[in-house]
């Protein structure tokens, strides 16, 4: 395992060394359904995901098993577009995939697991799988961190407020 | 490449060496389209997939990119269930999750690739991606073999017929 990270309040993201996977994991002071909500809930998603300064706008958005969902995200006339399905959604899990509509042919089946630590704390796991090992590394290498960590700090203010 | 079999009239079934994927390539004596059609129209679908003497039966089917899909299969009282939503379609591509629901943690990420080898006739290339080789290496040991090349050997019966 690689671990680019490892501050307390910074995702830990790490590579596989055997599979084409990105994990990341990241503790949140929240319970599952609340990361649930945050993860589902189409306006929640909006204000944390992604990096700061960029403004996200939620296009298709049905978080059930079998649902599909598109959204853009933007800053200074610069839109990127990202689509993909949920296949399951439940109480600790969801699995969709995920694509960056700027390289249609790449498709990421995404895991998101919602461990409960107990006392209010959930810890998040993030499984990214795709077919190389080179759209893997390229991924790790676009400075993909600093839109998780930004996001995740928003996510972290949006609980702290009592907004989810 | 671990070839399991390479008979003129059966798939070739592979397992790739460094990537938790089963790779399958099979002729077929028809269009692009007309592959396409079988594999996006249920009536089409649910009369060749699997093996001989199961009765397919579709649940949900919404061939278009964020739809989703079901179908059981049954023979002698027993039936099998199996989901997943369609990430992309396209003239020449499937991209679709994939969920036995018998395993309901498994989930795999399924390309089929329709290349056009002139005179009529096409190249299904299908690949399956999951998470882990032991995921892999049972799926290849289940016996899939016999559901795949019996059910391509329908399909190929009902292009000589007519019936795509």
């Amino acid at each position: 395992m690689t671990t680019t990270t490892n501050h307390t309040d910074e995702a830990t993201i790490e590579a596989d060394e055997t599979l084409p996977i990105i994990r990341t994991t990241r503790d949140f002071a929240a319970t599952p359904a609340q990361l649930l909500r945050a993860h589902t809930d189409p306006d929640l998603f909006a204000r944390w995901v992604g990096p700061n300064g960029m403004e996200t706008r939620i296009v298709e958005w049905d978080a059930r098993d079998g649902g599909s969902w598109r959204f853009t995200s933007g800053r200074d006339g610069d839109e990127y577009a990202f689509r993909g399905c949920f296949h399951r959604v439940g109480d600790d899990v969801i699995v969709q995939t995920f694509t960056y509509e700027g390289e249609p042919d790449g498709v990421a089946l995404e895991t998101l697991r919602f461990e409960d630590l107990g006392d209010g704390r959930t810890r998040l796991h993030a499984q990214s799988l795709v077919d190389s090992f080179e759209g893997r590394d390229a991924w790790l290498r676009s400075g993909m961190e600093v839109g998780v960590n930004e996001g995740y700090a928003k996510l972290d203010a949006m609980l702290a407020s009592g907004d989810v």
